[in-house]
């Protein structure tokens, strides 16, 4: 049996449907489930994602049976059309588009209006009546085909010129300046004609081809230059961001083309059935009258709002649909709720109505931020619409972040500066240094600087540098533009349509009214609101608590999670924010940060520089009340749930400073020579800190230190719980490699504990575990769990030291790495699964098999990614533990793994 | 039934024998052994091992029965030698000693002549009439157990006067020089009176008891010393060194005393089978007439030889054994003959003659220097007294490691300025700066300094300072002496009885002659022909393949052994001697070396300094032509073995110089502006180098350098295969971590070797593998094989991240951890097997289970470690590389693999 490559729909009837996404892509799928649905959609046909895959495993040939296949199609098409391509008097006319199986808005190639010849043409404008409208369409054609198909696709360089789109641009803008137009449209039929003549000169001698005017030879073209675009430089560099695997291919679907530019009876949108931006429940869109599709998208013209509701200050003056086009705009509504309900999620849809009569061309699920997300899941939800498991299912742990990004500070917001008002696309507070290139964005990113990135609109081509970005601003566009899809997409702080910045980039320069801004400039974005302001304003935590749907899905969430999300925290202060984000204790006290107070680094240094224990001892007397009083803050701030404090980790040659001069400042505080303060500098000195004189070898070496600090501790819980604090400190020590070694520091805990226990008179209950950080800890977990009672993986290090990779070093050749898919994510971002899981998961089948009820959890920056918190629900921990603001991303996450498990 | 813990021997019946070794430890087992051949031994009994172990456990008691059990055996001895413990007439006296499994020479305590009161000793002086020798065998006995049971065991601090034993020795020392004598023997039997009576009253004074006057009192006083010994400061020091388990315990020897110092019809020696220091099949020992068995071993008197043979230049003149007492001697070799006979192994004895009666004291295996344990080895299995497998496992690895110690350039030697012979007690030659006291060779070593330890004799005490000390120089003492002994058993280079030497400790100075050398003066040993000389003179590297005992030895343990040991070697030089040494290969040619030769590091430089791969490529075509003709070089000295090459490995920094100056030499060199050297060697500044921007990381980064690489390795292999050399190379990639990195280095390496060879038209194999010295290689090891066709084991590195220890910042916390028993031995020297060796065996196991056929090699310094060696047979390997000079080593470790596999 020969394959199906092509799959067609029309009139009511389709040989696909919505669940076929992998084998005729989004667009396609969701086009033949319309067409049953029995929405008005323009006939065509699907080529399959597999005659993608044929065609790059096969040098770019295509399946033998595709010709026929397509004819077929075809002629079904004409058949309903009642009207032949290539046709001199009534030609029917295809668009080209992509549509892979996840959406990748503008990165592969679209050829429209696929069926205009020197002959078709002449039948167009006599059977419309419009020879303009046939000679414009005409025009369109040759512009893009020769860009898209004949230049790119068959991999020519572009030239002196730039390249032929550039080149066609500048005949347009010669002929109009010759004709003093200032828009396309003042051009007449006879300018048309004339550029028309001279597109195809220009093609001739720039490309060494002829245009092609057989409508077959267009088609295939157009078929090939998409499916070509599949592994475009964009394309690729789209699909590394987002994760999407290179074979996956793209579909390609041929459909009969309708105008929404013919006329004022024409007009196109885009739309999403609810507001993208908040999730509320409004249909929300844009459209403008006699223009096509991409006009709107492009952000050229700034659109119209769908409907009344829709109007803000920036666009109130210009018509709605819904004013204009009552009965089409009524039963653009119903076809609104029609998907809604069908689908059960928005819907992105565009539309185009030709000469009266309204055709869908697209429906998908539509993007939104993370605030829509949360919104629109808690309302479908409460609507019935989903249950609560699909709620939390479509919010994604990442995007919940950007409910817990900052916001621009209120009070500094009303006495700044402000520059301008744009249209509020992406929202959240973001500052940053004026940058007016993608190029210049990325450069900056990659030296850790924080830049905005200032553009009149943004192109593919700069999606790397609106990564890069804290945040974006264009001048022109609209909601629906590609700045605001893409930084939607990402949760990232987006205003765009912000016309009153007139940008330079030569010059490197932004007016805005009155005032210049130059590049490296200062400026804050309220995103929320859409307002940019002069100068770096402070910034606010989010506070997603008074957020009721954040709430509803959160809850959700909690009840559907198994693993327990704790927080890394190090002050009263961070503990109680963490709580407040539904932290369930905490999982990495880090002491060491205590010791860099004002009143504590002299103490500290003093330990270090003492050349006896005695005056080490009284060096760490001093510290004894203060670190007491740290623990103390911490203990009532979790009151009722799990401390876990980490003994000093980091090596002693931090604590002292390297520069002259501020050894002379220690000299003098201290009372120590210099001479005798730099010999211990030296001596400190490591060549590999990293795998040096830290951690728990500090409390082999120096165990007067580790006393100390367990002392004060279980002293603290002791007082706490006197004071009805429900205490329950988990000791940690770090680093730990041995199980002798850990017996050695697990025994000197628990008889420090034991003897303040009975000094105190209070029986407080505490756990000693051990971070697994080191390669032969989690190798020989069975034997350190006979001594630990928990374990934390230190993923961080374990990371570092399973790779061979310094974190602080690898940005000399992780990049590259990452470029050649050598790892597929960073793997200081997300597990390692099949290196550092290895052994975490040996790690806790080992450990669990000494001691069966051992607790385990994690504390390196990967909790807090969604991808690591699965890994870490899948190998049964216990709990994951974050910084404070990704505490809510790990609830959800946690949450998603048993979704995911159920699957 | 009650335990035995008490083990009788006497009058030809024994209740052990020598196979209860680790029951009666060595001394009491052979005693047995001895007393049931027929040979005379004093009768006595032993306490078991169990008891000391039960001691320790119980909170140093002893077991219920033990009392009745040491009754009982004491009144058989009585019963053999018709004499009564504590009899005032004819009193029987006993020696308490340790035995430990494995003898631990000096390490513990020992008490003689138990039993002597006020009221014995009048006995035994009637007894013997011998009134002198009763007071002064007495005040001995004062002496040691005043020092050894009343003060050490019971833990008492020593005093002001710094412990009992020198108060009592300054007590004899007054007495002597009130009396004018210069020797003990010129005291009066009043003089010893009065020191009797002077030692109890100092005894009460300073410890605040009494002398005990009571038999069993002292007996069993003298039996806990002895237990508690077994845990000193000493013996767990030596058994750190030894690698003795301490829980092995020691067993105690309750033995009649025979006495050599009774007059001129006594003597005492001590004698050996064979000659310990040579090898040589002859009876060898030293006698004392008329003194105890301590005084020969401790070295105060200059023994006489046991026989005319043993006579040298030195001992001419003292009369040996065989001519003063023929009758005895001829009775002593009848015994030497049937030990050896009936222990099949060359046997330490120690002998007294009591009034012309001989009695044998102990037996056991004796020490001997490498040089020595390969001739007995090959002469005994020569004399068909022991079998192949049975004479190489009599050679441990780690002493053939002194038979390829240097030796002392002859050609120097004859013009060097002699400073003074003494007796050879260790072999090989040595230079360092004289120390003086063992405090300061233990801290001259640590910094890596070499230096001879010079005294006048040492004692058990000095044993780290010795072992730190590349040799040991005394003035008094014989090849019996402590530190005769303890040198030949680490087979260090070692002078003893250099009498021309006057030491001064407090000036720090050596007087020799007219001479006077300071501490830190250089000087040079032959310890094979016991000559000390002026200055630092070179040394020149064994020749074993001159002994035809070593080759005998070698060539039974590689028909043994199924390990390959190839080498790693950087040079033809190198490679050649380790040919010559035996190896099989090259398992690591490290390339990085290579660009240091002064012809080749400025266009290396040139190379990191270049800003475009147009620039590096440069510099590295001036480095193809050098690294083709390295490459030839190795190829033809390895003719006909394989050759494993390792691509470029250490980071960049390591090759630009990091001190202004050289960096203004290199801008010279290369033309390159001093600030642009600054900013790469800023650039390339790492935090921590040992995971940073190395290995095959710079292959991914920088490609074309290992392309030169390969390039010269193949080129050079085909030019050699052409003119008939037998050409085997293996290109290893260090530091995969990951398959896909290894595969895109692999798949280059190919792709260039194919080129080559099409081009040369010379098909060589060749095989590409990978190194494993990163824990995820291992952990991945089955992907990583389906790319690499072999795995060498960097071990080095693999300890360095598995254990997280710095090689070189671990000195701060390291030895602590060894001091602490945490390591048991230093795992950068020997495998950590529980950690790193199960990474190794996991990677064989799954990298064999991708590649059935995959070679494994370990090229990382454990290779020549005879323990390592033998873990890597165990676990499957094909080969050990190691230096050249430790191949023999590894040969002999991997024969003894196959022999501890059998058992």
């Amino acid at each position: 049996m020969a394959s199906k490559h092509v799959y067609f729909f029309g009139e009511g009837k389709a040989d696909g449907n919505a669940g076929m996404k992998n084998l005729l892509g989004g667009k396609g799928a969701n086009l033949a489930e319309m067409t049953s649905m029995g929405i008005p959609v323009p006939p065509g046909f699907t080529l399959t994602t597999g005659v993608c895959t044929y065609f790059y495993e096969h040098t770019r040939r295509y399946p033998r049976e595709l010709k026929d296949q397509v004819a077929k199609a075809l002629r079904r098409v004409e058949r309903i059309m009642g009207k032949k391509f290539g046709d001199e008097n009534d030609p029917l006319l295809f668009s080209v588009r992509s549509g892979a199986r996840q959406s990748m808005p503008g990165m592969m190639e679209t050829v429209l209006n696929i069926g205009l010849t020197t002959r078709t043409v002449k039948g167009i404008a006599a059977r419309t009546g419009n020879e303009r409208f046939a000679y414009d369409a005409y025009r369109r054609l040759m512009q893009m085909y020769s860009d898209v198909v004949m230049e790119k696709a068959a991999g020519i360089e572009p030239g002196e010129g730039r390249g032929i789109r550039i080149q066609l641009e500048h005949e347009l803008a010669r002929l109009k300046k010759k004709r003093g137009c200032r828009d396309d449209t003042e051009l007449t039929v006879d300018d048309l004609k004339t550029l028309v003549d001279a597109y195809r000169k220009r093609i001739r001698k720039v490309l060494g081809k002829s245009f092609p005017d057989d409508p077959v030879r267009q088609l295939w073209g157009a078929i090939g230059a998409v499916f070509q675009s599949w592994n475009g430089r964009r394309a690729i560099a789209y699909r590394k961001i987002e994760g999407i695997p290179g074979d996956w291919g793209t579909a390609v679907n041929v459909q009969t083309m309708v105008f929404g530019n013919m006329g004022d009876k024409c007009a196109t949108g885009v739309a999403f059935t609810r507001n993208p931006a908040t999730g509320e429940n409004t249909f929300y869109g844009e459209w403008l009258v006699n223009a096509q599709g991409e006009d709107v998208v492009a952000g050229i013209r700034t659109p119209n709002p769908l409907n009344r509701k829709g109007k803000t200050a920036l666009t109130r003056h210009l018509l709605s649909l819904e004013e204009m086009m009552p009965k089409l705009y009524s039963q653009l509504v119903r076809i609104r709720n029609r998907l809604e309900k069908h689908y059960r999620d928005m819907q992105d849809v565009e539309f185009t109505i030709e000469n009266g009569r309204l055709w869908m061309l697209q429906t998908r699920t539509g993007k939104r931020n993370g605030a829509a997300a949360v919104r629109m899941a808690a309302e479908m939800a409460a609507q019935k619409l989903i249950d609560a498991r699909t709620a939390v299912s479509r919010v994604k742990p990442s995007q919940l972040d950007e409910l817990l990004h900052p916001m621009v500070d209120l009070k500094a917001q009303r006495t700044a500066c402000e520059i301008a008002r744009g249209l509020p696309a992406g929202p959240g507070g973001a500052s940053g240094q004026i940058v007016l290139t993608a190029e210049a964005a990325e450069e900056s990113g990659k030296k850790g600087r924080e830049v905005v990135l200032v553009r009149d609109e943004t192109s593919p081509e700069d999606v790397a540098g609106m990564h890069a970005a804290q945040a974006i601003l264009t001048a022109k566009g609209g909601m629906t533009s590609h700045a605001a899809l893409v930084a939607r997409g990402w949760g990232k702080c987006c205003i765009v349509g912000c016309g009153a910045l007139d940008i330079d980039v030569k010059k490197g320069t932004v007016h805005a009214g009155s005032k210049t801004y130059r590049a490296g400039d200062w400026i804050t974005l309220n995103g929320t609101l859409g307002r940019v302001y002069e100068g770096r304003l402070p910034l606010v935590p989010a506070s997603p608590e008074k957020n009721r749907w954040y709430k509803q899905i959160m809850s959700y969430a909690d009840k559907i999670r198994r693993l327990k999300v704790r927080t890394n925290a190090d002050s009263p202060r961070d503990a109680r924010i963490a709580r407040k984000f539904g932290a369930q204790g905490i999982g990495l006290c880090r002491t060491e940060h205590m010791f860099f107070g004002e009143d504590r680094i002299n103490a500290m240094r003093e330990m270090i520089l003492a050349e006896t224990l005695k005056g080490r001892k009284k060096a760490l007397a001093k510290l004894f009340p203060l670190q007491k009083k740290d623990f103390s803050g911490i203990f009532k701030a979790m009151d009722g749930l799990p401390v876990t404090i980490r003994l000093l980790d980091p090596p002693l040659h931090e604590f002292v400073p390297k520069e002259k001069k501020e050894q002379q400042a220690v000299a003098a505080a201290t009372g120590k020579s210099l001479a005798h303060i730099r010999e211990v500098v030296a001596r400190l000195h490591e060549l590999n800190p990293m795998l040096g004189h830290r951690g728990c070898r500090l409390g082999i070496t120096y165990p007067e230190v580790y006393e100390m600090q367990v002392r004060a501790i279980i002293d603290a819980a002791c007082v706490a719980k006197r004071r009805k604090v429900k205490v329950m400190p988990e000791i940690m020590i770090p680093l730990a490699g041995k199980r002798k070694e850990l017996a050695i520091l697990v025994q000197m805990a628990r008889s420090v504990c034991e003897e303040v226990i009975k000094k105190t008179g209070v029986r407080v209950k505490y756990l000693v575990g051990t971070m697994i950080e080191i390669p032969r800890a989690a190798l020989t977990a069975d034997q350190i769990a006979s001594v630990a009672e928990f374990f934390s993986f230190g993923t961080n290090d374990l990371t570092q030291m399973t790779l061979g990779f310094s974190r602080d070093d690898a940005g000399s050749f992780l990049p590259e790495y990452l470029q050649q898919g050598i790892y597929p994510a960073d793997p200081f971002q997300t597990v390692d699964v099949e290196g550092v899981g290895q052994l975490m998961e040996m790690g806790i089948a080992k450990g669990r098999k000494a001691r069966a009820n051992l607790k385990v959890g994690i504390c390196g920056e990967h909790g807090g990614d969604p991808d690591s918190v699965i890994f870490c629900h899948r190998i049964g921990m216990d709990y994951v533990s974050c910084s404070p603001f990704r505490v809510p991303v790990a609830r959800l996450a946690a949450a998603h793994a048993v979704l995911e498990e159920s699957q």
